[in-house]
């Protein structure tokens, strides 16, 4: 076991190298190697070649299964002669060999592709046993019984999953001889036991799979690789592909190991450990194992796994051994690794091992898996301990999952019934009784009851009921629909599309498959996951930690874009700034037409007949706003505050039954009949591309005048107020054309030189519009020479440059993502080649006239990992998020900036 | 009356050119200078050069109208003392001086822009009369009378136009001196009553004015010259450059010119005439004098005017003589100048005369305006007599006009009392009675009455009735509505989005403003005006004479691209190939759908709970389509035929009111409440940009799979009946990706296969894809990949790349208009800044994949003259519209190449 692997060099020149052995203190690939050898395969010889003591073996390369597909499922020239060759090495080492009755080399295959992916084959053990084998074995060890075990298991996993037997059959043939024998454990059973199952077993294969199981090694050898290989294309693994993105050319490697027994008696042991504890960060070595088992018998279940240390030992209370009590030795070796591999991988690691009568062997290593709380303090704990930089610990974390540190969470122990699944459509989870309309909501707020709001679908009209609830629970709708893009911008969490209610609102009844529930009943919704539970469910309330303030200072200090919020309230504005907001990018003042009093003038302002009538209901809006404006302006104090102007289609503000219509008619003191017949003629048929954004304020400039006054006067008292005039930025939306801008910010222009006359002040304002339009996008170079900021509204550009409406969107794009057709949705991710070239082109035309202008991200994309690299990459000036994103984008941006740095600066994406 | 004009070297080197004189046999311009001289100075110049009479005089140029609005209305340096050397060559000319007291010259004063615009000031005339020259007048012309009555005149219109008093006042004053005479006629009026009369004009001005009428000449003509300027700047002359994109700094010229007068007695004469009939073409002078008149006596219309020829004389059985017959030697020498006129322009010509004592003097010329047909006839003719090559009289035609000759239209001569207005939806006059449902119209077309459809807007269920009405009238919808884009399609006579009608459904009633209707009443549209008229009104059948053909056939051999045809039904189809169709481009399946039984299965394929249902419905389903292709392709033999699979959402197919779900619900066999929940279901926000399209194919593939049978069974069938096997090019249509058409295109591939097995025969065919959304445009290089052709859906292109729904676009695209905000409607003719930039994206990045790729546009644009000259420019390969369009789409695309062959060919846009 001491001979040492020949370098890669040592095979024939002209050969193609399909075959990289390792073992022996040495290996012909590494961990660099990945896209060759697989993960597993590149650890297990970077492993080897550290000096960690691996079981020999050798990796057959993924081009062997890009060549395997690609030749009719044959494999390349060659390949047999290297696997003999590579076996002949593992032999030198192990001083075993395949396919000998004397002293047999017995081997592991196992699957590795790049990344580890459900549906590929796992784990074919103790392959070379048969019938003669198995006695040498037995003679070897000294152990008949574990021989025949041994033998009995590889027949049964080769049958499974070579031979495509069910393995239930082999488990109830073994279940019938315990019953026969009258035992309940494996363990009861003796060699003789085993013998009879081995003979059963075989009769099974011959039986289910038509032919006999193999005698011959080679043959079994030669069939487990190709079961890997055909594993590759399983439908399940085709879908995980196809979801991920992963190319089919990727191909998997095989790795054939020398066995190693974790199962040869009271001196052998098998476990699974982490480097530090994967759900806290704590440095600490985590993980369990099992005396006398074998890998699988950990997964399995029928015995409880120890903790490895003394320490995790006592803190469980249980009685049974630590590893590091029963086996100290190898417990000693085995820290040293941990600590070898961490310092060798700047990485938390996640390792499995094996101790075989007292020798210790390292199977697998690779980067651990952890929560995000653990990402977080590891990351900052190994900055502390110098093992990376905090550019590498920026990296290392994932931007998405800060979310949860924001929001409350399930307790990943809770116990949960799931009666529903929909979209996760804001994080964070809630409880509370079932109420189905605005007006429950607020009532039950209102008497201290939390509640969820479960709706078909929410409108504008139930902002007061969505603030009042817990949470949002919708039956239709996608990840961009109005629940979720609202919560969101609250923090409130929500699931969204959750299919399979059925909500009557006339009855008060809920239909969830077969579970039935009516208002008041008491669920629970996870916002991160999609699940409805029934009842309470135990949750853990978020915490900020001093490693969450660590990593954003990194990231503030690192990224070049600016980042701010979308918000139009003080509560949102407050939290934005808590979480890092530096301004507001996007303030919807639409969402302020709906409070209380106001609604009533904005609906007379809708139903006035002349500009005249129209004038005295916005005279009643203007101190309203205003005082929007002010607070928004205070919290924002020396920040900029983009201000876009009444968007949304007027038909949105008005009611829609018939007993709302006479309500709201008795209420603005008009004609009921004459409210539905302005209803009437104010519907359409596509409002998304209807009457409008900047076109309500073409139609009635006396609107956006109310507007801007509002803003103009706010920002002169908020200056006053503070000492700190805040900068802002007048947004016109749903621009296509120049001429548009023009007219708009003609009107605003005006008004800001009269609101300056009259209070003798200088107000520091820009005009600019967002560009939302594909028209926009294109012609960027026009509006820049009118506009002084751009904001990409790629929520409206996402709709317009597919031509899906994403309150319509549900009824296929789950359709097409089952069926590949599309990958991502692009109201959550941003459509980088379609969408994407519209911002760009954009950003190259308007700077072209305008090489300062300021350029922001105003859309959901704002707060997505992925497309605020993009941002990055264009050269944007900043993005705007809503206030639960602020942390996200942070640290988001900061990635983008080290990627854009190590590439070729903005611009060349 | 004989020194000639010096030419413009004569002027001093270094002064700018602001005044060109011409007169005597020369002139200092000519006809290419319209730009510098106005359209009427310019022509001018161009008879004074080539030896027509024209009185002697000079333009002030365009550059002085721009000089005085940069300049705070203030004229150049120079100019002065230009107009005063201009002056002295008029004097030299004439003899006669200006401001002299002994032998006045007297000179008129008009404006003349690049193009003729209302609202601009038309003309002063007896300019240089005051209380001193009238005197000298009378005693030079021997007539008191005649002198009084030229002075008074002038004074009037020296207050209307100049000062800007009411003419009315004065024409008050005119009736009281006749009334107090007791005279009818302005005639019977005697020299001392014009001096009354005269006294009376300046006191009202000075009264109105504020100021007297001015004495001094110099005063009088520049007073004269800055009142053409500021008609520059009039509200009316504004917004007419508005609306035809003509910029203000044109500006306009102003002609000078010595007096001729027409009124001098009985051998003076003023008259217009053409050089051919503007009505029919007919080679025949045309057109009517006064004896003893000015040119607004013509206009006024108190005399009668005379035909010019003894010919049209006799046709209009009037007594009084002809100009031929009253003044021969004039009349011989004014036909001269017709014919030279003709043969210099090359074109027809409208002119203005006068006879002056025996003298004939040229006032005008220009191209004349004439009907479509005139126009046709003569430009035919013109090729004919060799006057202009055939390519010349191409573009001499308005490609938008020769509808007018496929439709009925309203007799010119006709009464009509108008009662509402709407759009011009859809070209012809129509008459008939009101009916305010399809089921009327249906009833009403059974029995053999004509009738209109009136409704607030058509839907897709409409069909029927808008195929049995005669004319479709709307309350709502734009240019291209649902009811317009039929209407045009099917080439019925429509006006549209008539704002004013208020219909009321339940009781029948029809307001149109004051006027109250009812079903039944009798009313006409034409639907070239957008008039809406009551009662019948005389009408005018279409012919297609033998110069369309010529002018047809010249196009044909001209135009480098396809013109296909929008069809459906075999009527269409048919009416397509009569007016030279050359295939069809588009094919709208769904309109397949609505037909009697048929809309029963389709809805039963829609409400099918299971795959099963589906294709049960979809079984009966197949014969009908396959029947309706068979049609097509037989009608189309040898064609290619383009049929787009299903579009619109499916819930475009479902009842909308209770009654009607109640009446389908028992129709298909469903429970009604069933149907209500999946109308629901089916519900859309933005239907536009929903469930559609290929996303309809790639949810329910069995239906794709349906019609892509249906397709290439009845090819073979059609094959074999008539010989001659058409080209099937099945559209997949709304693709954004290329895995939307990927996933479809197997489809339709795997039909195909299996029909060419079980027929035994190969068609083909070809899979291509609309590119009608912008990502669509933007990724047309990866489409290319898989689409054999790219059809541009410039419709649904142009709704998504500006945000517009055009359904919607009504209540905001008209304020447009009217504030100068847009130009033209997008969805009449194609934007090519923005998404016509998109359709050149695709076609480059198109065709840098698959070269020869056929390109060709199916959206509304294919038959609008200026978007088929953009195809042209970006190398489509051909334009597709509907029947009646097919035509004009003929003309405008040999127009198209035309101007690329005298620009650089294809792509040099």
């Amino acid at each position: 076991m001491n001979a040492s692997i020949a370098s890669a060099a040592a095979q024939p020149e002209t050969a193609h190298h399909w075959v990289y052995s390792f073992g022996g203190g040495g290996a012909d690939g590494d961990a660099t190697m990945r896209n060759l050898l697989g993960g597993k395969g590149a650890n297990l010889a970077e492993m080897s070649r550290i000096g960690l003591p691996v079981p020999p073996g050798f990796t057959i390369t993924t081009e062997v299964c890009t060549h395997f597909y690609a030749h009719e499922r044959t494999y390349p020239d060659g390949l047999t002669e290297q696997i003999d060759n590579a076996l002949a090495k593992v032999a030198a080492i192990t001083g075993k060999t395949f396919g000998s009755t004397d002293n047999p080399l017995l081997l592991s295959v196992r699957s590795g592709a790049r990344v580890s992916m459900p549906g590929m084959m796992d784990t074919v053990l103790n392959l070379g046993l048969n019938d003669v084998t198995v006695e040498a074995l037995a003679r070897l060890s000294g152990d008949e019984r574990f021989a025949c075990d041994s033998y009995r298991r590889f027949i049964q996993m080769y049958g499974d999953v070579v031979m495509g037997v069910d393995h239930e059959l082999f488990e109830d043939a073994l279940g019938a001889a315990k019953d026969k024998r009258g035992v309940e454990l494996d363990t009861d059973l003796t060699a003789e036991d085993w013998r009879g199952l081995i003979a059963q077993f075989k009769a099974i294969i011959e039986e289910e799979a038509g032919e006999a199981f193999p005698q011959d090694p080679f043959d079994q050898l030669y069939g487990s690789v190709g079961a890997v290989f055909k594993s590759w294309m399983v439908p399940r693994a085709i879908t995980y592909r196809m979801l991920h993105d992963y190319p089919e050319t990727w191909g998997t490697a095989v790795n054939v190991q020398a066995m190693v027994f974790g199962n040869m008696g009271e001196r052998s042991a098998t476990g699974v450990a982490f480097t530090r504890n994967p759900s806290t960060g704590e440095k600490s070595l985590y993980g369990e194992y099992l005396i006398n088992a074998q890998g699988e018998d950990v997964v399995a279940g029928i015995r409880t796994p120890q903790p490895l240390t003394r320490k995790a030992r006592e803190e469980a209370g249980v009685s049974s051994p630590s590893l590091e009590e029963a086996m100290p030795a190898a417990f000693d070796e085995f820290t040293k690794y941990c600590d070898a591999l961490e310092a060798h991988y700047h990485d938390m690691q996640d390792m499995e091992f094996t101790v075989e009568d007292g020798t210790l062997w390292m199977l697998q290593t690779r980067s651990g898996k952890r929560t995000t709380k653990a990402a977080m303090k590891i990351a900052v704990d190994m900055v502390s301990e110098g093992l990376i930089t905090s550019d590498e610990a920026l990296m290392r974390l994932d931007p998405a999952a800060i979310d949860q540190l924001l929001h409350p969470t399930i307790d990943e122990n809770a116990e949960r019934q799931i009666i529903a699944r929909g979209l996760p459509a804001s994080p964070g989870a809630a409880t509370g009784e079932i109420v189905l309309t605005s007006a429950a909501a607020e009532e039950a707020a209102a008497a201290g009851r939390d509640c969820i709001l479960v709706r078909v679908e929410t409108s504008p009209e139930d902002i007061h009921g969505m603030h009042a609830a817990k949470g949002i629970l919708t039956a239709r709708g996608g990840m961009t629909s109005h629940a979720a893009v609202v919560a969101r911008g609250m923090g409130t969490p929500c699931v969204s599309g959750a299919g399979a209610l059925r909500i009557n609102n006339d009855t008060g009844m809920i239909a969830a498959g077969p579970t039935k529930l009516k208002a008041g009943d008491v669920i629970t919704i996870d916002g991160a996951s999609g699940e409805v539970m029934l009842g309470a469910v135990t949750m853990q309330e978020p915490e900020l930690t001093g490693e969450f303030s660590a990593v954003m200072e990194w990231a503030d200090a690192t990224r070049r874009m600016t980042v701010r919020t979308n918000a139009e309230t003080p509560a949102d504005a407050e939290t934005a700034r808590k979480y890092g907001a530096e301004g507001i990018g996007l303030c919807r003042t639409e969402h302020m037409f709906f409070d209380g009093d106001r609604i009533v003038s904005v609906r007379q302002m809708i139903l006035a007949d002349d500009p005249a009538d129209r004038q005295k209901a916005l005279d009643k809006l203007l101190p309203m706003q205003r005082g929007d404006f002010k607070q928004l302006f205070e919290i924002m104090a020396g920040l900029p505050v983009t201000i876009r102007l009444l968007d949304p289609p007027l038909h949105e503000f008005l009611p829609r039954t018939d007993e709302e219509m006479e309500a709201v008619a008795a209420d603005i003191g008009v004609d009921a009949d004459l409210l539905r017949e302005r209803t009437q003629e104010l519907h359409e048929f596509n409002p998304m591309l209807g009457h409008r954004g900047c076109r309500l304020a073409i139609s009635y400039p006396e609107i956006a005048r109310m507007q801007a006054r509002a803003i103009f006067e706010a920002a002169v008292e908020a200056g006053n107020a503070t000492g700190s005039l805040v900068e802002p930025e007048v947004m016109v939306p749903l621009v296509a054309t120049k001429a548009e801008l023009d007219f708009v910010k003609k009107e605003i222009v005006a008004v800001a030189d009269a609101v300056m006359a009259e209070k003798g002040v200088t107000i520091p304002y820009t005009v600019g519009t967002m560009i939302e339009l594909p028209r926009a996008a294109l012609r960027a170079g026009d509006i820049a020479q009118s506009a002084q900021f751009f904001s990409f509204g790629t929520n409206d550009l996402t709709q317009t440059t597919f031509g899906i409406s994403r309150d319509d969107a549900g009824q296929f794009l789950g359709t097409y993502e089952r069926l590949g057709v599309m990958e991502k949705d692009p109201f959550v991710t941003l459509d980088q080649d379609g969408v994407g070239e519209l911002v760009k082109i954009a950003t190259e035309r308007g700077k072209a006239v305008s090489v300062d202008m300021k350029m922001g991200i105003c859309g959901e994309h704002g707060g997505d990992p992925a497309s605020i690299g993009f941002c990055e990459t264009i050269g944007l000036d900043y993005v705007s998020c809503s206030p639960f994103r602020v942390p996200i984008a942070r640290l988001a941006a900061a990635q983008a900036a080290l990627r854009v740095k190590q590439s070729d600066g903005p611009g060349a994406s």
